[in-house]
């Protein structure tokens, strides 16, 4: 077995959008696993938006990475030797391992993966955390009716597209919103949804409004929110008496520092949204998933077998090496991936 | 039976808060009641901050009151004429006869009360609109568990009042903000609040938030919003995990015109609101109390015993004679007024 193994770590707090300086490829010792611990060597990591807010120092639902530290996340491997008994070497797992080529943690905190249920990808995606949280958003909070419409942003993202299939499913009328033609084409053609509207097409919210209006013409019940910005802003005035807005993202403010972003220049924006919610009747709801792991079961139950038989359908967008890592989150940031963005190792 | 009665028009729209110059007091013909109706002496009206959404013409959960046209409102008065079997003259009736010295509706809009069960003005303060919407947000959307605190504005007004002193019997610590030193007083002397928080006393938000920060010790679990502004920007670092915001009302930004009333200087507060949200996993939900009627005779089951028994107190604040209607309800917006205001013709 090699000495040594890779890993990235968050080298500086980004300033706004996360740049290469942020981020340090390096070389560390091989971790020997002590009693009950299992060593994995990773093969796919997850990248996913949540990881920015990580990033900052600000108190947040998460302690923040500290400097000089792997970066987090969730990614999948094989066990190359185990101290546990309930893994053996070959087996394979997920875990949070982070940015890192190995990682070596207590045998209960890893998931086992049954390769006979389809690819060990699906693990970091449409089943994995981002699936669960479209899903239990959708299911929980949403409470989807069927004949209500739908709007998600991100939505060929593993979080959207698994709340626009549901939502379909359930006889909704879903419309996404995604940044690209292409995008939007495989929102409609691929993941179904009754409509699509690329965000790159209109400047600001008021015609991002007007793109919406005409395709949700009774209004929109359900705003599955996981971008803020200028999405939200233009929804905003089409929520019915009624709507929900499960909320379990705002990767528009992401970047935005110590939180002064704006929807359009300097106005506050507060009151608006206040009075919506209060002319409309309408229910927000803040949640993470990592609250609701109780639930998992229930959703690989329901959402499991929708993907055996390609009812819900996933699209991967994979890079290659843990080195590039860093390159392939900024990217996924700004909207550049294609899909669950993945890093193969 | 004198042939003209008295009422309080809309004689312009108010441009941020009113003025004298938008209301009109003026004779009108004495109505002639109908197969059906009921003629009505009005003896107490009620005054309410939502009435100022009313002067607006801007969409919202009710129709705006026209140009010209009686204000509406909430009032209690002694039956005059009848023509509705349920009604005889000298029964007491609540109704929505308006700003008027008389109103003629039909008998299945009225309320009959039985002034055996105190007096009648209850049904326009803590047994009414007011007190069930402090009653129902508290217990449907607050979800009040024993040891929690709860943080409630205009905590002398009806409202507020009531979902205190309602909270405190759940077994919460319940901490009030209200304007002035006499009000605080009134909210720990009579209404049982165990902290109350005087917003006079401090001149921004960051300072009011130092002071509630005091008061709650253990952060702020139900934040009942009726306020706004200065108050919710105070509360919102305060919140807790888990925390709920049932949303009545926001008489801070009720004169701000076209919603462009800001918290504190030009920035924009929901970026803020929204990070609050989702890192506390908070549930905020906009209710206007005329959707729950249905839930009236559960409110006044419970509520009314412990009305009757004193464990509910309440206090009025009244006016005399219509044509000052509008003198207390510009100095009611302002915060002049002292328990439940009402004016008595």
């Amino acid at each position: 077995m090699t000495e040594t193994m890779h890993r990235v770590v968050l080298a500086r707090r980004p300033q706004g959008a996360p740049v290469d300086e942020d981020f340090r490829y390096e070389d560390a010792p091989m971790p020997v696993p002590e009693d009950g611990e299992v060593l994995v060597r990773v093969t796919h990591m997850s990248l996913d938006p949540y990881m920015r807010g990580r990033m900052d120092d600000a108190k947040s639902y998460a302690k923040p990475v500290e400097l000089d530290n792997t970066m987090e996340g969730g990614a999948v491997g094989e066990v190359i030797a185990s101290n546990h008994p309930k893994f053996a070497v070959g087996d394979h797992a997920f875990g949070m391992f982070g940015w890192a080529s190995h990682a070596c943690l207590p045998g209960n905190q890893l998931q086992k993966l049954n390769p006979a249920h389809g690819p060990t990808t699906t693990a970091l995606g449409v089943l994995g955390m981002p699936g669960f949280t479209g899903w239990f958003g959708l299911m929980e909070y949403g409470k989807p009716k069927a004949g209500e419409t739908l709007v998600v942003a991100a939505a060929t993202g593993p979080v959207g597209s698994m709340v626009g299939q549901m939502a379909k499913q359930l006889g909704l009328r879903v419309v996404g919103i995604a940044g690209g033609a292409d995008k939007c084409k495989l929102a409609k053609d691929t993941f179904g949804f009754d409509e699509c509207i690329d965000h790159y097409a209109y400047d600001d919210a008021k015609a991002l409004r007007a793109a919406l209006a005409e395709a949700c013409p009774d209004g929109v019940d359900i705003y599955f929110e996981n971008v803020a910005g200028k999405v939200l802003e233009a929804v905003l005035s089409l929520m019915n008496v009624g709507g929900r807005i499960p909320l379990c993202g705002m990767i528009a403010w992401y970047n935005a520092g110590a939180l002064g972003g704006n929807m359009s220049g300097a106005k506050d924006n507060l009151p608006k949204m206040w009075r919506t919610i209060l002319i409309n009747r309408m229910h927000v709801h803040g949640f993470i998933i990592s609250d609701h792991f109780d639930r998992y079961p229930e959703f690989l139950a329901d959402a499991g077998p929708r993907v055996a038989q390609g009812k819900i359908k996933f699209i991967e967008d994979v890079a290659e090496g843990l080195e590039n890592a860093p390159k392939a989150f900024m990217n996924m940031l700004n909207g550049g991936n294609f899909g669950k963005q993945i890093v193969k190792l």
